[in-house]
């Protein structure tokens, strides 16, 4: 007699006492596992009284799915499902730790070609190396003007040159390098105004509050938007300073905990005296905690203000 | 009376017996300094039996061009000098060095930045980046290819797909990082065929023994040609290996000298037994060390018989 009835990602079943399957009910895709509830209702009114099995019961049923028919059909639909869940977990988060992760690589990429470049470039014009501290404009200046321009444009008197006058091919294979660098520095902007704009639909409160390069950088390190509304003000605070914080901890007397970790970019901290460090950086990571928050249940846009508040309680122009 | 005859680099001059100066000619720059002979000439015929000063007369006439007037000038002169000998110095020697270490610090920063590309891109497509293992391939595939083409040629159903649905401008951030590498592979292969030019002309027979690769981090690790023509064989076989050496000295029961260095990656110990590797680095470092030398001093090119002598004796083919 038809006794028992039961629902998993492959179908509804009825079995009878012996655990012997009577009748049942295919689901053709993982969506129809979600409406078991009407193929449960056909089958019960097809059959009377099926009761749910209890967990005795149960046990002897699943050793029914063993079978390798059924085994197979579980494989593939379990690995839908899981696939399905992935691919609804890509969403803003990862696409931001991908931006500031690839951001953080293409300055350090930029920082070793160009001590690269300014020691090739010096072979052939070393006067103009320690002139131009800056990697970029350093760049950029090599590529727009010859050497003679260079020369003139910084005053120096080409007749005391130490450079060597190298050939053609020399200059150019020179110049690649810095074009590439220079690429870099472009594809790097891009990415910086792509991140602002990820950020702008994913976490709009916790970027003003942060700033663009920190609230990515507390997201990577914590993992994800959701991982940073589950953590306290206080872990917030010192998230990246964990090699510190470890050092405090394992010798409380000689190392002091650390104030902030990722935060201590941020302007607020930046800008606020050193005695005001501690205060500064708990106020911070308190309204950034409000902020991920807010924007993580998708809360009204009041990232101005939680700003604009911070900074006038410690007297920072912005 | 007029004595002593005398040349610096700022002229020639004519002293008499209290070392107070008669008469002088000012060179107008270094160059004039080479044809000191000419002057001192034309002063020789207007005073009669001039001597050149002995150590002792030197030391006094010396004390004379401590004088401001002439010891600015000397400084000038010199510095004129100096910045000439440098000028003369850089040489294809010190190109070779920056072009190869410019080629692995793009093989570092591409590593780097198709690691980040991957994990990237696998948001999107995530199939395909175990199924293309070559950097470089992979970089260019997903260049080419859309995702559905992709999907196509490598024979994945589309349906069973975990990827994230991204909008254009996501997509288009991981290509921008994609094309970037894509550049860096081009250059690479730019500056390879650029290092073999400047190889054929400075030390042809050096680099058809080694290979090009290898005689550029020989040159790089040595410091120049020159100092390479210094070094016995035997420091040539193990150059790059300090640490193994070091270790072998520090412990010589524990550690075993090393083998070779740079040299290892050399075809001829890649495709002799291991039994062979000490044979075969002792050859191929004695031919580098003949090599190098017949380079150095302008000597014929005799480095593809240098090669096929060595292949033969190990009986490798190339």
């Amino acid at each position: 007699m038809p006794k028992f009835i039961f629902s998993n990602i492959i179908g509804s079943f009825v079995f009878n006492d012996n655990y012997k399957l009577v009748d049942g009910l295919l689901f053709k895709d993982t969506g129809q596992f979600k409406d078991k509830k009407t193929y449960e209702d056909k089958l019960m009114q097809k059959h009377n009284d099926l009761e749910t099995p209890t967990d005795e019961d149960l046990y002897n049923i699943l050793m029914f799915f063993k079978d390798k028919k059924y085994y197979s059909q579980f494989y593939k639909r379990n690995l839908e499902i899981t696939k399905n869940s992935i691919k609804g977990s890509v969403n803003n988060d990862g696409l931001i730790i991908q931006t500031i992760n690839g951001i953080g690589e293409i300055e350090k990429t930029m920082n070793l070609l160009t001590k690269r470049l300014r020691e090739w470039y010096s072979l052939y014009n070393p006067e103009i190396s320690n002139r131009i501290d800056d990697h970029e404009k350093f760049v950029s200046a090599i590529i727009k003007s010859s050497k003679k321009q260079l020369l003139k444009e910084l005053n120096i008197d080409e007749n005391a040159l130490m450079g060597a006058e190298l050939k053609d091919k020399d200059v150019s294979a020179i110049l690649l390098l810095a074009t590439q660098i220079n690429n870099f520095y472009k594809l790097k902007k891009h990415y910086e105004d792509y991140l602002k704009e990820l950020e702008k639909e994913t976490c709009p409160n916790f970027a003003v509050v942060g700033g663009v390069t920190i609230a990515a950088k507390l997201i990577s390190h914590a993992g994800s938007l959701k991982r940073l509304t589950e953590m306290p003000a206080s872990t917030i605070q010192i998230l990246g300073a964990e090699k510190a914080l470890f050092r405090h901890m394992r010798n409380k007397k000689r190392n002091l905990p650390p104030k902030f970790g990722i935060i201590h970019e941020h302007q607020l901290i930046q800008k606020s005296g050193e005695k005001m460090y501690g205060k500064a950086a708990r106020a911070l990571a308190d309204k950034l905690s409000i902020a991920v928050k807010i924007d993580y249940f998708k809360g009204k846009f009041i990232g101005d203000k939680l700003k604009k508040g911070l900074m006038e309680k410690f007297k920072i122009q912005y």
